[in-house]
């Protein structure tokens, strides 16, 4: 028998509604190429929830595509993208940026966010063009790789701060679910509408079996959009598959729902840690943690449980990293629990 | 209520196994990004029926996304590609190859074929290197855009003239399915593998929700094809969902199956048609078929089938295209031929 | 002793002027990338003589990365550009164009030159979107690689015509000087300026070592193009080298003066040609001709001159390529037409 | 009148023989694009001082372009390039690299220079593939664009590790003549040549009026190089312009005379430094030196000499950079002498 994995949130198929659906519409014939109803109808809620009737929506299969098909369509041969060097396009996309032409400037951060005073000095030290490249995008992950949010505060400075010197503003949304329902969060849906020019909702580490849904706000990035999705390999000639899941999951607002489900599940075990007074890598609130361990409890907790030890500390102890998903649960956390204290 | 449409072969969901086996599968684990029990069995089943072990086979969502990913993985900055000027890559996928990088050479043909000549008197009308790109590669497509297929000779001697040649032959398979269980067609799968250098099976025309299953046959071509697929946005994290559609559809070779159904459908409209007295565009012998019917004609048609007009023929006549799918009814067709009969 | 080649206009250094200017500036330091005092005098002649004091132009090194630059620095990914088949940048670049993510759509044409008439049958056909791309750019050469020139009337209804099809219009002038110094040409610097949205003036083929300069006349295209400049390894530190030559050439007309020259050489040749009978590949009044003689008569006048053979018309005949220069002296006029007399 | 300018080693023309050159050999007919007779001439002989008759020698612009050409020939889609975050290629060439679609790795180093350990702890940090790229090449500068030159075993060991690891080494020589005319130098070019795959010789900033002479040694990388040169735009028609450049450079050693000079007449200067008691931002033995002022010396010193303030080192204190070349005079150094002595 496989042991349980908490190695990421993308280990089971996808929520039962959706595979409801797409039995019940399986037969009905549909437009291609993300015209089909289905595909219409979820734009329409999603539109509603943001409260903007105004922005253009497309769904596209996953992360590492959202991230090239928006960077690629908004920037100019000679224009670049700033990314904390945490950010899944500086080194975990393959290049996928780079490929398509564009330089990802890294910059070193404390928690994966970006703050002004981040690109304000990088904007210092690169003044001397045309030999430098002229930036012109920011890129944000919320939640971050490391498991840490935006509050609006926070969300509302960088934006302010990207419009002041003319660069626009992307939020990576892949766990964008997590991070709005995280116990912590002040953001709403419609608050990452104003502060960002385009950002996405991710379906795939949230209940979908692939997807994220592209949103464009600022008008500027609107124009011909579908071109690029088409030129990238990424339109799905049936749409209807990603527009079928984004229904289901906007519906009734079981997107955050899930999301939420898999945060709770995450504190649950991070508050078990905590009583046996471990420390963590960072301090996160969302699906993601990082307690310390020594090599003995990594060892001990391995015999059942699957997860992946993230950084090593000392010779004597590292981070592991455990997330959890919609898909978790109540049962497998006792379990888990169970053993943290037995440690 | 909607009119019956013959628009093209990707307007219903997916077979019924295949929805079988993701609520069957839903809530296992598995590992992500192709690395999943599916894809393996799928990816060993496809390698038995081809006859060779050493195939590599990678899962993917889409036609266009294949072709993108086969031609850049393989292509050196200056060297190039030559497609029949109806292939899928001259001018139907946006500029996705261009966009990596690469010339696409458009030749005209009369049927969609390219043949050993075709690619003669193109190679020596660029002799001038290196002010001319490097011919490298030669795609064809089976069945092609325009419902025609490849005979056994034809293709031998299209791979051998490329091996002669220093050129690597490519099979877009979008529609292979159709093409080995055509009635005229003398080709085998293991055929396809031992005449090409690389190829893929369609799924999203035959019966998948997406995906398409590259096979790489020339160990030159093998190397670090799985970096491309992350670069360019196609791997997906939930690949489960590409590795268990293909193992559905090639146990008990459903996938030919489904292939022939729609192959069957389309030669009785065709059928219908000519005991008429039709004419058509292009001869075929696949689930694509072009009649040329007059104005009125098309009109009377219309009022309860969707179709599209593909070529004006005169100010009287036009080609429409009909395109038949796995899951088009034997009631559907013979509604339609009754249509026909009443022309 | 080598043969006198007739083989193209790049064959001798460059006027002697500039080679005066470059010892006397030798010593004098100059700010690099295009800054020094020379290319700013260059470039406020050329824009007197453009009549637009608001144009933007830079000097590069050739004409493949003027085209390269140009193209690339305006087209956004999913946008091509239409080329006529005889176009430098549809076949003898080595793909310059696609390598910066471009398709080139070639056009067929009977004498090198894009009618609206051309377009609009490419546009018509191009309409399926956002599968197919979205053509932006008209590229013209002027004179053309078939050594045919643009007549005012014809390059004013073209312009029209891009203006009214959201089209951008370039006119690569490697020849320009040729062709608006050609006996049949009436069109000016100015008009060119006025009827093109972007186009250069080549100094390879004109007199200088190396150089072309960029003329930028719409504002739309101006933004950020020096970016460009340095990004595709053009920005020469010494950016004097250019300045100078330009300063040079444009002073009191030398480069018309020159390009006359080779244009005058190149109609005795055509002349001797005419009035012993022979017919040509295409009619040309620049300082390109193509004669088509028999293999012997070819033979015979290789004995003491070289020059290329461009295309075989039947098993006894072929056009031959002349080309004349601004050094093409009229000695070796007299002396070929006396070989030509004798044939 | 202007100030003298010590601001950078490419503010004058070229070395009087070239114009000499230049002028002798100005109306002689030659091939194009690089088969001329002066750039086999200078080819020979380059291969003879590298004492490698296998090396395939290519000349072109400048050192971004060099750069370019050769990274982009090198590598795959998903291949990257390592250099210090000082390279040039990192943040001075406004993206060249990444337009042409790889990642450029930076390395934060001490001194501008990559030693073994760098390589590795960066390889130590980048195994989770094929998410993260495969770096293949490996970039340095010789001197680098801090002024600092790489020792003969530093350049073995680095070699030496590159190969072990199934990496390339390529040296940036833009500044190549000094670094091995420095005083503290113990490399030859045979040693280059032998500890590298690929280098080129800086003409740029040596006395030519533009030039770098690109070096093949390694057989893997030869192939089809002349492609890249024409597609990248960087294929002068006019190829001798650059061949009679590298030719007379290379006669009698007029390269490293030149070197020398301009090394020579920095250190000058940086002994007069060095007597005052100042102190520099880093240690250096070629034409680049970095000696830290106070402002009121900088503005003294300002006064009748141009010079870049490089580094602000506390609020009273900034480092300056200081360069010569080939053409500065005795006179200009005991002038400015004579300044720092008196400051």
């Amino acid at each position: 028998m496989k042991k349980y994995a908490f190695k990421n949130d993308y280990s089971e198929g996808c929520h039962p509604n959706i595979l409801e659906a797409l039995i019940k519409t399986n037969l009905d014939q549909q437009n291609g190429y993300g015209y089909d109803d289905h595909s219409e109808e979820a734009r329409e809620l999603i539109k509603k929830k943001l409260n903007d009737q105004n922005a253009d929506i497309y769904f596209v299969s996953g992360g590492t595509q959202a991230n090239l098909l928006v960077i690629s369509s908004i920037l100019r041969p000679h224009e670049s993208v700033i990314s904390a060097e945490t950010g899944h396009i500086f080194t975990n996309e393959a290049g996928a940026i780079e490929a398509t032409g564009h330089k990802v400037h890294g910059v070193i951060t404390d928690d994966g966010k970006l703050k002004p005073e981040h690109i304000q000095s990088f904007l210092d030290a690169h003044t001397n063009k045309p030999h430098q490249l002229k930036q012109k995008l920011v890129y944000i992950s919320n939640s971050t790789e490391i498991g840490t949010i935006y509050q609006k505060q926070e969300l509302k400075e960088l934006y302010e701060f990207c419009q002041s010197n003319d660069l626009y503003l992307f939020m990576d949304g892949a766990r964008i679910g997590q991070a709005l329902t995280s116990e912590v969060n002040d953001l709403t849906l419609e608050d990452v509408a104003n502060f960002t020019d385009v950002f996405y909702l991710g379906g795939t580490k949230n209940g979908a079996l692939l997807g994220e849904a592209i949103v464009i706000t600022n008008d500027k990035l609107k124009e011909d959009f579908g071109f690029h999705i088409k030129q990238k390999g990424a339109m799905l000639a049936k749409g209807r598959l990603l527009g079928i899941q984004f229904l289901e999951l906007m519906k009734h607002d079981l997107y955050f729902d899930l999301a939420k489900i898999s945060n709770v599940q995450a504190m649950k075990i991070k508050s078990a840690f905590q009583m046996k007074g471990f420390q963590f890598l960072s301090e996160t609130f969302t699906n993601q943690i990082f307690p310390i361990l020594s090599n003995s409890q990594i060892e001990k907790l391995s015999e059942n449980f699957d997860f992946y030890v993230w950084k090593k500390m000392d010779e004597e102890n590292s981070a592991i990293r455990l997330i959890t998903s919609w898909a978790t649960s109540d049962e497998v956390v006792e379990d888990f629990i169970k053993e943290i204290k037995a440690l």
